[in-house]
C-alpha cells in the first residue's frame, strides 16, 4: 500500500525535525544477561528524551525481511522500501556525489585479483586500501572512454569497491551479476536479464568496456580484475520535499547513506562520521533546512563484526551528541535505526528497531528508558517504518486537519 | 494487502521450523476470577519458551471477525483468509483424503431425521454413530452412481456427516445450501446462485442426486434425508513450498485440519488426536521435512461446550507435549491457535490469539509467562496472523536480505 497522501494536509510553520540515525541499534539480548547493546549501555540523554518524548518500535520493510541499507533508510525517509526499489550501483553512484543523470546506467565494481589463467584468487583484490583503488580508477579513466559511442565513466569508492557509470542513448539496466561469488573461477560474462534490446546491446557494450578495462590494469599485482554488480539507473521518484513539503539535508560520513538521502532529493552536507563534526555540520546548515538526517554508523559496523562491547561503547558516543543537537531547537527531534544489528548474529536482521520521538506536542507515556523493550510499552506501538514520516511532520504541527 | 512476495529472499539452510496450534486457544477471562483458560492453567513448558523466546497475539482474519476452523488456520500459514477462500464441501473432501480433483464439485452433507411428510424431524439425524453412517453411505453410493452424465461420489465423515462429490465436465458450484436451518420444514430445493449456465445445470442434477439419494434410504429409521451444504470446487492456491520454500507436513486428527494443510499442499500424517501419538508421527517424519504443522483439538472443544476447567486440562496436556517438540530441535518452535474459543461465549470469537516463537535469534522481550495478558507486552506486538509466516522464516534464518 502507498499510504495516505497527505500533500493537501501540509502547511510550513518554520519548524526543524532532526532525524538522527543510529545504523544498526536493535539488538536481541541473547546474550548471559540477556540484556541488548542498547539495554547495556548508558544512554543518559536519550533517556531522558523518553521520558519527555514517546516511543515505539519501527518495523523496517516487511515483518520477518531483513532490509540492506537502503530500504531501510527509505523506510524512515517514508518511502515503502518494497514499492521504491533501488540497484545497488544507483545508491553507489548517487551516493559518492556523481553526477549521475537520468538515462545513466551505474554498476558497483569490485577489484579482485585474478591468477594467471584469469580465475579469481581474491574476491576484493586483498581489500587494498582507498588510494591504491584510486591510483587504478585513475588507470582505467585514462584507457577506456567510450565503447560502442556510449561514454564511459569511472569513480573511486572505498577500499577495493569502485564505480562505473555509462551514459548514452537507449542503455538498459536489466544486466546481471558478473561477480561469481566464489574463488577459483573467472569473472563471468555480462548478460543481459532479459531479451529487451536494450539490454542486449548494453550487456555487449559492457562486456567490451571490461575486457577493455581488464587489459589495462592486467600488470596490477592485486586489482587485475574486476567484479560489476548491481546494474541500475537513477529512480525518478516525487522528493522528499515534493511529498513531504520540507527542504532537507543528510549529514552521513558513508557515501551509501548520503547516496539514498540524494536520491529523495536531500542536499548532501559535510560529514567524515565523527559525529562531533557532523553535528557540527548540521549547526552551520540549520538556517537553510527543515529538516536534517544525520546519520551515525559505528554501532552498525560493532554490530556486524559481533562486538557487543563496542556496540554498547558506540551507542554512548551517538548518545552524548544529543545535548548539541537540542540546543539548535528542533520542533522534532527523533532516534531510531535504519534496523536492527544484533552482534550475536553479526549481521543486519529484521528485529523491529526502537524508536524515540521528542516533541512538546509527543503524549508522554511514561517510559523513563529507550531501548527495544521499554518501547514495547512506548505510545507509538510497533508499526511500519513508514509511519514516522506522517508522525514527525505532525509533532511537528505541519500537517493541518483532515476534514471539516 | 496481499502482502509481500518473499519467494526472492528465500534460502534453504535445512533448518526446520513446527507450528504447534492449540486450537481455539484464546478465552476472555470473564469468569469470577477474571482469569482465562490459560491464565488459569499451569503451562510450565510455554511459560519457560516464552521466557526464551518472543510473544504476542495475532489476529486471525481482520479486527472484530470470529473465524471458522478453515480461515483461522489459512492466516497461520500465511495465507490471507479474506483473499483465499474456500467451500466447506472443498475442506471436508480433502479432510477425508478423498481424491479430489480440479473440476470436481463437493457438497458437506448432513444426515437428517425426515418426519412421514418430508419434514425434517431431527436437522442431525440424532448424530447416529460413524458406523451407521457408513453403512447408510454404503446404501448411497450402490443406488447413486450416476445422473445426466456426471458420475457421483459418496464417502463418510465422521457421526452424520457425509460427502458428496459430482465429477463431470464443465459443472458449477454455485450452488445454495439445502439446509433450511431449522426444524418443521423439507430440505430447501437446490438452487443455482446465480444464473451461469454451469450453476444452472448443475442444480439440476444434484437436486436428481439428492432426490434419488433420499428414496434410497427412505426406510432408515434415522438417516432418511439428507442436508448439503457449502458447494464447491478444489481451489488452485500456489503452495506453501512455492511460497515459502517449504516441504511440509500436518499432524492432525481431524479430517477438517488435514485438509486445510493440504490444501496448501502440507502431507498428511498419521493423527489421531491423541497428542503422544501425534508428537511421535512428527519425530518418525522428522528427516523428511522442513515444516510441522501439528494441531491439538481437544482445547477448542472445551471451550464450545463451555466448560472452563476442562479446556484448563486439555491446554495443560497440550503443554506437556513441548519438551518432546523440543528434543528434535526445531530452529524455530511456535505455540498458537487458529482462533480464540472462550468457554464463556461457548463459541469461536475474534479475540486475538497469544502465540509464542521459541527461536534463538528470538529478541528476548522480558515475558516470564505465556498467556493473552503477557502477549500484550510481547515483543511481536499485536499484529494480523498473516505475519507469522514471514516472522517464522527470519528466525529460522530461511529469508536473505532485502535490497544494499
Amino acid at each position: 500500500m502507498a499510504g495516505m497522501d497527505l500533500r493537501p494536509l501540509l502547511q510550513d510553520n518554520g519548524s526543524k525535525i532532526i532525524l538522527y540515525v543510529w545504523d544498526g541499534l536493535g539488538g536481541i539480548g541473547a546474550g548471559p544477561e540477556g540484556k541488548t547493546e542498547l539495554q547495556a549501555a548508558r544512554t543518559p540523554n536519550a533517556d531522558r528524551l523518553a521520558s519527555q518524548g514517546t516511543c515505539g518500535l519501527l518495523e523496517p520493510v516487511y515483518p520477518g525481511v531483513t532490509p540492506g541499507s537502503g530500504p531501510g533508510h527509505l523506510g524512515l525517509f517514508g518511502y515503502d522500501p518494497v514499492e521504491y526499489q533501488i540497484g545497488r550501483g544507483a545508491l553507489e553512484a548517487v551516493g559518492v556525489g556523481f553526477d549521475f543523470r537520468p538515462g545513466d546506467v551505474a554498476a558497483r565494481l569490485n577489484f579482485c585479483t585474478l591468477d594467471s589463467k584469469g580465475a579469481i584468487k581474491d574476491r576484493r583484490a586483498g581489500r587494498i586500501p582507498t588510494d591504491e583503488s584510486k591510483r587504478v580508477v585513475a588507470r582505467l579513466a585514462e584507457a577506456v572512454k567510450e565503447v560502442d559511442g556510449v561514454e564511459v565513466l569511472w569513480a573511486p569508492v572505498k577500499e577495493h569497491r569502485a564505480l562505473l557509470v555509462l551514459r548514452g542513448e537507449g542503455l538498459g539496466d536489466g544486466l546481471e551479476d558478473t561477480d561469481p561469488q566464489k574463488e577459483g573461477v573467472p569473472p563471468l560474462e555480462v548478460r543481459a536479464a532479459s531479451g529487451a534490446k536494450a539490454n542486449v546491446q548494453t550487456a555487449k557494450t559492457v562486456q567490451k568496456v571490461l575486457a577493455k578495462a581488464m587489459k589495462a590494469i592486467a600488470d596490477e599485482k592485486k586489482a587485475n580484475g574486476i567484479l560489476a554488480r548491481g546494474f541500475a539507473k537513477r529512480p525518478q521518484w516525487p522528493s522528499f520535499q515534493e511529498r513531504f513539503g520540507l527542504h532537507a539535508a543528510v549529514a552521513a560520513g558513508t557515501p551509501m547513506y548520503r547516496g539514498v538521502a540524494r536520491l529523495v532529493g536531500m542536499d548532501a552536507l559535510e560529514a567524515t562520521n565523527e559525529i562531533a563534526n557532523d553535528v557540527a555540520s548540521v549547526a552551520a546548515a540549520w538556517e537553510g533546512y527543515d529538516f536534517f538526517f544525520l546519520h551515525y554508523k559505528h554501532t552498525d559496523k560493532a554490530g556486524e563484526d559481533g562486538d557487543f562491547d563496542a556496540k554498547v561503547h558506540y551507542i554512548e558516543e551517538a548518545d552524548s551528541a544529543i545535548p548539541a543537537l537540542e540546543k539548535l531547537g528542533p520542533a522534532v527531534l527523533i532516534v531510531t535505526a535504519d534496523h536492527s544489528t544484533p552482534s550475536a548474529m553479526k549481521a543486519h536482521s529484521w528485529h523491529p528497531v526502537p524508536v524515540l520521538l521528542a516533541a512538546e506536542t509527543a503524549r508522554r507515556d511514561g517510559l523513563s528508558e529507550f531501548n527495544e523493550i521499554a518501547c514495547l510499552r512506548g505510545g507509538l506501538g510497533l508499526r511500519p517504518s513508514t509511519h514516522l514520516m506522517p508522525l514527525a511532520l505532525a509533532h511537528a504541527g505541519r500537517l493541518a486537519k483532515f476534514g471539516a
